[in-house]
């Protein structure tokens, strides 16, 4: 096979996570060692920087700020939440693509994201085979909602479950320290997959897990909680109940939304949020224990300082192993990871093809719930412990984490 | 001076921290090797133990779980909020508390908590010395808040800072990650001191810090925050603003005061929260850029996975330091922390009389906030940074920490 010779472009898309970063690494790392790649370049805030030509050059960056982006949340190069027309509808936007790809030699094409990304690269993978354009379109999975399918689990779930396992164990050793009976209901992301809430399960295995677990896979329903939390506290005078925001009920309604109008993103998701509050209200009705609704909003998509080291390491190769796969003539496909076992825990990288992943979501099988909602089975347990296994943070410069500091020089070539 | 013999008895009070076990620890490991202590007792939730003859043997506990104390977040032997009443009105809780440590030989009494605690401590002190039965009582310091008069600061605060400024520096890089505008409201805690909210600029040594911060040190002005507010995002397209959970207006009214009825605690503190919640609102009704509340929440004083090394040794050190003091005949006192320099750091441990302690709080010197809610001055970093150096968390086991789990055998003596 003759090499392909051009540019690499990477894009991150969609909301944050501990190590996006450090698959943004695994690229730029991979890429910058391989000769058949003339330039590494990063798109400013995804498909925008492309539609604007806003470039960095990698190469221009410092070897050690690379590698601190493996211990760097969020996204570094900025991130969108833009959603690409049908192009039978309104092909504008895959032209102007399609020009930029040619004015600068890009033959490789990584994103980086959950599934509206995978939607994004598989359009743009699909356009511009369409038009004979050579360009090896590879996404790489990154959501800590862990909703791709295809792949075993997604990069930023264990880290994010890490975090929130350890909260929540925290949060136990705080709300059972008064004699007082208390509801603590804390509420974690996930529209409509509850692996994330699932994941505050594993603080069990220490005996400080939540009493209750609540995901978006069951349908939930307002008395049967609050038989639930009385029967808890009437045996326990404490309960802690963890709750997807996503949670709804069998007419299909979130929580939030039987209280005031819900608001949409751009893909046309609910926008969520409040579900906590909605629920100590209401339990508040009719109890006089006290009751602290509790969000762990942006945090647990942000805490590097508890990222997983597997997570860390698996999210650098993901972004290597796309490159791979890139150079060896791969393409319309994102990288996946299968794992033969669980112990000794093993993963291979794969890829799939974007077709099978795009707009699709996998939910938690509802056989690992636990049928009162006292928990999750040992098949979550299995699945989910090896990922959050080890630690892989920020050196700490002053006592505070030194994270990456890119310079970001733009690249532009004049017309 | 010839020795004191009789028991050991620690309580602890308020709410918990990520250190107030460690300071436990000092106590109950410097206690256990002392002759003239014939026992280490512990007093279930505080002054209600006592009351109730409600206490665990320490003695019978595993010294590696006692060790594990160092990196517990809360409070092992449980905690409470009772306020003693005024002993020339009701002196019945006296006589009972008397009448226990007269039982049990209880001749040392530690007392672990914030000002309210050191209320408690002072009044027992105070009663039981006048009734001639000897006893040595000395309050150990425990506040998140700093708020405590009389000591350079106080153990739970050095974490809960290190806590904030590392979660304020994940937020930004979350925070900052999309083009589009946005304003990110972060409360924190403190009801009348401001320390935990100018912790979060501690953050801008890496240059990842709020825009603004607004402390309950200063009367806040609704005009003034939307003008400060307006200008950052004119001006950066970000705004990233913590809120202490007290603030007030110059009429002296909490922001969720001007909205929703205040409930009160056992101690007449008004309750709060939603600051952070009543701030977007009022915001959003004058823009449209995309504003986002977070309420650290009970996250920020039980974090120990964040704890600093310092305070942990130091919250070590004060339960060991009260034992030895009582030891060499001192009563009636606080353990308190003298810095001679911040640069090197050196603590010397000091004793200061309960009566100089009690109901008194501390707040932030107004010289340290900067004029137009900018930040803090130098003074506060200086002040700060020492206290957040290093790291001390508990061993992971299968990805989780390691808390201590005591065995908390009951001590009871028969009628």
């Amino acid at each position: 096979m003759e090499k392909l010779i051009g540019a690499a472009l990477l894009g991150q898309s969609g909301g944050p996570t501990s190590v996006i970063n450090s698959s943004a690494a695994g690229v730029f790392i991979e890429a910058l060692d391989k000769d058949c790649i003339t330039h590494v370049l990063a798109a400013h805030h995804g498909i925008k920087g492309i539609l604007e030509e806003d470039f960095f050059d990698i190469s221009k960056e410092d070897k050690n700020e690379l590698q601190l982006l493996l211990t760097t949340p969020s996204s570094v190069i900025g991130s969108i939440r833009y959603k690409l027309k049908d192009p039978k509808v309104d092909d504008s936007e895959y032209k102007r693509i399609l020009e930029v790809f040619t004015k600068y030699n890009i033959r490789y094409f990584f994103y980086n994201g959950g599934n509206d990304s995978m939607d994004t690269c598989n359009k743009i993978s699909k356009y511009i085979n369409d038009t004979g354009y050579e360009c090896r379109c590879i996404g790489i999975p990154k959501t800590i909602d862990n909703d791709l399918v295809g792949t075993d689990h997604c990069p930023g779930y264990g880290s994010a479950a890490k975090y929130i396992a350890t909260t929540i164990m925290e949060l136990y050793h705080d709300a059972t320290v008064y004699e007082s009976k208390q509801i603590t209901i804390v509420e974690i992301m996930g529209r409509n997959a509850g692996w994330l809430t699932a994941a505050s399960c594993l603080a069990n295995i220490r005996g400080c897990g939540p009493d209750l677990v609540y995901l978006p896979e069951k349908p939930f329903d307002m008395e049967q909680f609050y038989q639930q939390v009385t029967h808890v506290v009437d045996n326990k005078g404490k309960c802690i109940i963890c709750v997807s925001e996503g949670i709804k009920t069998k007419e299909g309604k979130y929580i939030p939304e039987l209280y005031s109008k819900l608001a949409k993103d751009s893909f046309g998701h609910a926008q969520l949020g409040g579900t906590a509050v909605c629920l100590a209200r209401e339990l508040g009705k009719r109890t006089t224990v006290k009751i602290r609704a509790i969000e762990l909003s942006l945090l647990q998509r942000c805490a590097a300082h508890l990222a997983s080291k597997t997570d860390v390491i698996e999210a650098f190769n993901a972004g290597a192993e796309a490159v791979k796969a890139a150079i060896n003539g791969k393409t319309d496909v994102m990288v996946s990871f299968d794992r033969p076992f669980s112990d000794p825990y093993i993963i291979n990288y794969d890829l799939i093809s974007l077709n099978e992943v795009a707009n699709k979501e996998k939910t938690v099988p509802l056989g690992w719930i636990k049928y009162d909602n006292s928990g999750m089975t040992n098949e979550f347990y299995n699945y989910a412990l090896p990922l959050i296994q080890g630690e892989l943070k920020a050196p700490l410069e002053s006592g505070l984490p030194k994270f990456a500091r890119l310079r970001r020089l733009n690249y532009r070539i004049k017309e």
